[in-house]
């Protein structure tokens, strides 16, 4: 039995949060215009579970007309470049989908030139692996270049195809490379390692959950066969939600319909795709999403301003003193990871430790540090105002500062550019 | 390249719905309280995707102590009798992680004395069987007894499960019977099914889609080794969402965590669990169904009023003559099936045909029933207050009687009880 104490919890829920300026890198794509969630309240698609349900004729989400899901499927198909796209639940369950198709295709018909076998980046995103282990798919990987600049080459994934096809004597099933490496912010040679997979003739699928809704995506540039975004991470979106954009070659092995007919009643179901759960329900986030759409088109258009911030950005940093970013340079993209020993010397004389940093950024009214760490923290502007990127650059001066002279540490005292 | 005016329209989308009394049975225990929409926006958690993320240390939304979700976890597991829940992508993301423990467990160990073979009630929810079929498992069906009631018993269960046997020499992998049916509203044999699975010793899901947090549910009750639940159908909740439950002896091998070690950079990810994509995100469902869970705990103690309410309407229903309810009577649930002769015969003269029924009822401001569908109609009065029991009642009637007269049908007026 429930006690009605512990239930009280619930209702009273606050959101430390609510006003505070978001600098976490897997946020900042995500942040929802205030317009946009508030036409979610005024329309009151906030009032119920299956809010998207009303006219579906058909039993599939992705075949609604009111509101307008399937033409904006095709927009977002069109957007980046792809022939088909359907809404998941989320870019993981969009990776999903794909390596299930590659593990049925090669089960089916492929087993003489491809093997189970994902080529990914090293420095792919978590949910491309879990994706791989749930199909049997087992990952592979080129190396990187290592501290600092973790740079990942094409010539690296050719090196890794030649040793697989000598120690299987078969083609890697699916390469899968993140557009956007997830650690340092590294743009990968994705055009290149497309190339590959055509003269190969290897299934080739791009991550883009950090870039498709921020930064210009074409998968057509790619010569991908298979996008994969996060809307909730870089299309202005509630979560969880995704997509999963195809071209022709593969579009009806992926989004294939169940073929069960079940032997006593008869039932069959046609209209449900098998790799999406039959219907990916969609739900408020996905009406988000839509009104959110004008917004991302638009946004990406000005994505150079963002690499100018974000390089502005580390210039400060490092003249902070003691502070270097990690990864390629110039910085392509709005995800930072810096090295930071100058945080980590205070933490070791705090009595918070590793905490202090995020916390006194909170207190700031700043949130998005990993909570714990100082030695290294990753950070995104992504969308702030020039007026808030100041106000973080000045908060990490202020707290070095502070502690500079507090613990009388041997660091010249930052100077602001 | 996108037309702006093509975008426009995203921007422009209204909810027609915005206001109507909803009677679709999908729906209505996914109605989210206005205070806890309220609240939603008030604390800004619709401000952005990854709303729950702020304070994750441990990579995992289900570790999450700020705000509250690993209590929330054990309280809804503690709700509904079992010993742990994860929060899934909705009860089709539960069904499917359970299928993949059975498959998976099946292939690994159990194949002497187990088949992949799901023995699932004839009026399963799709994606029961969508979740089977993604996992390589067959559905066997027991028969029901047919129209008008549509009845499964217990003992059909134990004839196909021998059935099984005897030409696999094996048992059923799973058995999962839906609590109640999605076609009918029948309250399927769950306690007596889970006693045969415990003397025959077969693994055993129940489905709990349209039950858990409308009524009274508790796993243990059922000898259930999984239960799966549906947030946005039926707690209140924004979707996608839904909860799986499990007992210890299962819990953890469907709740494994990835075991993944790659080879090059040697990253592992164990806190990841594998069959719900790692981690299963949550965003704004899950804080809707935070909220809302105090009014469920305190809604499901009213079930009998609820009961008495369908009862009420489906006495109501058939005395307008020519109306009979599918399924069983007495009815249990508050999943409604009529049979609508009286509809059909309008429809035929109608000149929107089918259509004529749901866009009546629409004009009225009720909003729910299956468009096109005039010879059955499917609803629900779940927690309609009185005077919207009647209104939906009355704009019924209003509706038979003016096409009776205007069409001049053969039948007697509909007298109002």
């Amino acid at each position: 039995m429930l006690e009605s104490k512990s239930l009280q919890k619930y209702r009273q829920m606050r959101n430390r949060y609510r006003d505070a300026l978001i600098i976490n890198p897997i946020m900042t794509g995500g942040i929802v215009p205030k317009e946009v969630w508030e036409r979610l309240v005024e329309e009151r698609w906030v009032r119920i579970g299956y809010t998207i349900c009303f006219d579906c004729l058909k039993g599939r989400s992705s075949l609604i007309s009111k509101p307008p899901i399937r033409s904006f499927l095709e927009d977002v198909a069109k957007f980046f470049g792809g022939d088909r796209a359907e809404h998941t639940f989320g870019c993981r369950a969009a990776q999903f989908a794909v390596m299930k198709a590659i593990s049925d295709y090669v089960d089916r018909e492929g087993s003489e030139k491809h093997a189970k076998i994902v080529l990914a980046d090293p420095l792919c995103h978590y949910t491309t692996v879990i994706a791989a282990e749930m199909n049997n798919l087992r990952v592979v990987e080129p190396p990187h270049s290592g501290y600092p600049e973790y740079k990942v080459r094409a010539e690296d994934f050719q090196t890794k195809i030649e040793e697989i096809k000598r120690e299987t004597g078969k083609l890697p099933g699916l390469v899968a490379v993140t557009h956007v490496d997830p650690y340092h912010g590294n743009l990968n040679p994705v055009k290149e390692v497309g190339k590959l997979c055509e003269e190969y003739d290897i299934p080739y699928m791009v991550n883009a959950a950090y870039t498709a809704g921020v930064m210009p995506v074409n998968m057509r540039d790619f010569n991908a066969d298979f996008l994969t975004v996060s809307a909730h991470k870089s299309m202005a979106s509630l979560g969880p939600l995704g997509f999963l954009l195809t071209n022709c070659e593969w579009n009806e092995k992926v989004f294939e319909a169940s073929k069960a007919v079940l032997e006593w009643s008869g039932r069959t179901f046609g209209n449900k795709i098998l790799s999406i759960f039959g219907c990916s329900v969609g739900g408020v986030p996905l009406i988000s999403a839509m009104y959110s759409f004008p917004h991302v088109v638009e946004r990406v258009r000005r994505w150079e301003e963002e690499v100018n911030k974000a390089r502005w950005f580390i210039r400060e940093m490092e003249n902070l003193g003691d502070i270097m970013l990690l990864g390629e340079k110039p910085h392509r993209h709005h995800l930072l990871h810096f090295e930071t020993p100058i945080f980590w010397e205070i933490s070791k004389r705090h009595k918070r430790r590793g905490f202090f940093l995020a916390d006194d950024m909170i207190k700031k009214g700043i949130v998005g540090l990993h909570r714990g760490l100082s030695k290294h923290i990753k950070l995104s502007l992504y969308g702030l105002e020039w007026d808030e990127v100041k106000r973080v650059r000045d908060s990490f001066y202020e707290i070095a500062e502070r502690y500079v002279r507090k613990f009388n540490l041997d660091y010249p005292l930052p100077k602001r550019g």
